[in-house]
């Protein structure tokens, strides 16, 4: 198809299509003139993944460009999240020693609770203490006083997450189904966090007349 | 003090101290002199927030001064939650009627086996549909498929949330915790969420010399 079906195909702008060919987030189509060019069903499918993970899942340009190169890597191995995760970026902060002290003991000790192997200084720990030097720089420590339940927690959804990536292990590229379960499934959990708290806050605080 | 002993005391750069004034989203300290102001503590642990807000949670500089404005108002109601939430933005997403359809029928059943009372065409809920039209856009509904579990462990996050909610009732803004709740708590439960699947994964998946 040419630029202006898979626009419509995809119902993303010809310009904004331009950008993400200049960006290097689409591969580019089939030249068949100086001025043209033919696209499949790839591209459709690879502008709605690119749409997706930028929009809903709120990633930059930049780490879009990642998470595509190790989906076209096609590396098929039981290290898939693994590989996901260490391209989808996660949230960093600043914090002085003795709060990073702090911060770091806590994450020991949730892994010592609960058996996890953690290796010291690997992204997703460095982002846990990060967000727990986070509270502390504002005074906010609620939430940490309650990580075991939200550890947990964590690991009941973290069983389901894998039953999903079995279930993925026929289709295309199993390391985009890696990447999609969990940058939407980070937004489908943010949301449906938000809508329990709306049961749980209406059940304990009834309106009364 | 001034704004250098401002800018060190919070470990944010001048000029960026400038940019949040001018973008109004640290009050202005009080005047000294045609050139020179005085700032406090509350200035000290505004900018923390603002760059907690900012760097750890992702928001946009207009959702930052959206959510502050909403700190500012100094409501204290048990509707705290629900003002935080709706300061905060969630994802969004297009999709066809037919997916639509599909997704709001989700949305409701989950609605219908949990007993959750879900008010169609609210943020929330909008937002959820959003996502779980862009799993179908992509082709991998494997998450959706496992739903009703996801909505069963947020419903539990949910009460450990209320708990911690409880806890700020004595502190100085209780709509300021509930935000830092919201969005610091993403971050962590989303890191959370990466650490156990590592665990989970390496459990199932032992690696054999």
């Amino acid at each position: 198809m040419r630029m202006a079906e898979l626009s419509r195909e995809s119902g993303v702008p010809v310009a904004t299509i331009k950008y993400y060919l200049r960006e290097g987030l689409l591969p580019p189509g089939e030249r068949t003139s100086p001025n043209q060019a033919r696209y499949g069903d790839g591209h459709v499918r690879r502008l709605k993944l690119v749409r997706a993970l930028l929009d809903v899942g709120g990633l930059s340009i930049a780490s879009v460009r990642d998470v595509l190169d190790a989906i076209d890597s096609g590396v098929h191995t039981h290290d898939t999240l693994g590989i996901a995760q260490r391209r989808i970026p996660l949230p960093t902060a600043q914090a002085d020693d003795e709060t990073r002290g702090w911060a770091t003991a806590v994450v020991a000790r949730i892994a010592a609770e609960r058996g996890w192997k953690v290796t010291p200084g690997s992204p997703v720990v460095e982002s846990l203490i990060g967000t727990l030097c986070t509270f502390a720089s504002l005074g906010r420590t609620e939430l940490v006083d309650r990580i075991s339940d939200y550890a947990d927690l964590a690991e009941r959804t973290a069983e389901v997450d894998l039953d999903s990536v079995r279930g993925m292990s026929t289709m295309e590229s199993v390391v985009e189904g890696a990447v999609v379960g969990t940058v939407i499934g980070d937004a489908m959990l943010m949301t449906l966090r938000r809508l329990a708290q709306q049961q749980v806050s209406a059940r304990r605080f009834p309106r009364t007349g």
